[in-house]
């Protein structure tokens, strides 16, 4: 249909999250119409990115420094933990700007459906992390599907006995929510943890 | 939040069309994470897709040859010529396989609105292409939008008296369609076109 350069970049940019074929032709015709604005600057940009980008040894986060600029930043509070499933999580928590600790990425979730055990997280890790005498507090802070409160309760268990605080993300109402399009599980822990105004 | 080229991928990617802030960040993870099935190649395809697709002056379709692939193949008919607003239009009819002519992209649509004339578009090229004694036709296939057919209705006028017969594609029920979910304008143009069984 069109040259193999044009479908072989079709074909790779149809792999993206989010693209399908018909979003990958219209992304690449994008491309060749916009080349040095968009173009040449995005294949250096995800070469560069491929090569300097990698996961922080201490705690999972993605930077082209190891250790990465949160962990090594001497403004963050050593004695806080926050346990994270994935470096986007971490991404959304940083752009709330209310957490002042360090964090640890999980890599995932556990889930038996998917054959991921304990040891195919960075589990051992953190519990190696929270063994150093600064840490006062883990906050698990995994998404609240079955398999993140499944892997916060793992982890708390594992955490038990270590002399360090433990405590997860409050379950409400989220911002600018309407009741009418909440779940009940949601509405319940609302009520429950109900505060005077 | 993330390191520079982090930041810089993500905001490059967020510029492709159906991506916004949230599909980039979750694309640039992706990237990351497969360096080697898609991050590298497509880094190369984007750069080289950049350097060697360009339009084919004849009839404007995206190759790395010129004249393009179809413009200078023996087997395709050089007596039709399919009008079409874009590559995309001329990919679809490609994959469709229907047709063995030739194409003219215009490169957008006539519109008084977004200041579009007559010399923005591939017209006078295409003019000069429908004068050449072999071509029998013209087949006007913009989209059948109020600007698609605005341009057909006004190439159809800088045609006539050229000689060579002009068409449009036929409007009617697409193929798995329902009638309840059709507008009026197609349903009454399926019944002024209805064909004896």
């Amino acid at each position: 249909m069109a040259a193999a350069d044009l479908d072989h970049l079709i074909k790779l940019l149809a792999r993206l999250p989010g693209f399908g074929p018909r979003s990958a032709r219209r992304a690449a015709l994008f491309l060749i119409k916009h080349p040095d604005a968009v173009g040449e600057p995005l294949a250096r940009a995800i070469g560069r990115a491929v090569e300097n980008v990698k996961p922080c040894v201490t705690c999972g986060n993605l930077d082209t420094d190891d250790p990465c600029a949160i962990c090594s930043s001497v403004k963050r509070d050593r004695g806080l933990i926050c346990v994270v499933e994935g470096v986007a999580d971490l991404w959304a928590l940083e752009r709330s700007a209310t957490f002042g600790g360090l964090y640890h990425v999980l890599g995932g979730t556990l889930s038996a459906l998917d054959g991921v055990g304990p040891d195919d997280l960075s589990i051992a890790k953190l519990v190696e992390r929270a063994g150093n005498e600064l840490v006062r507090e883990v906050i698990l802070a995994t998404n609240a599907t079955v398999d993140g409160q499944t892997t916060a309760h793992y982890i708390a268990d594992r955490l038990a006995g270590s002399g360090v605080e433990i405590s997860g993300l409050a379950h409400g109402v989220p911002m600018g929510g309407e009741l009418d399009f909440l779940d009940d599980g949601t509405l319940q822990a609302a009520l429950k943890a109900r505060k005077p105004l």
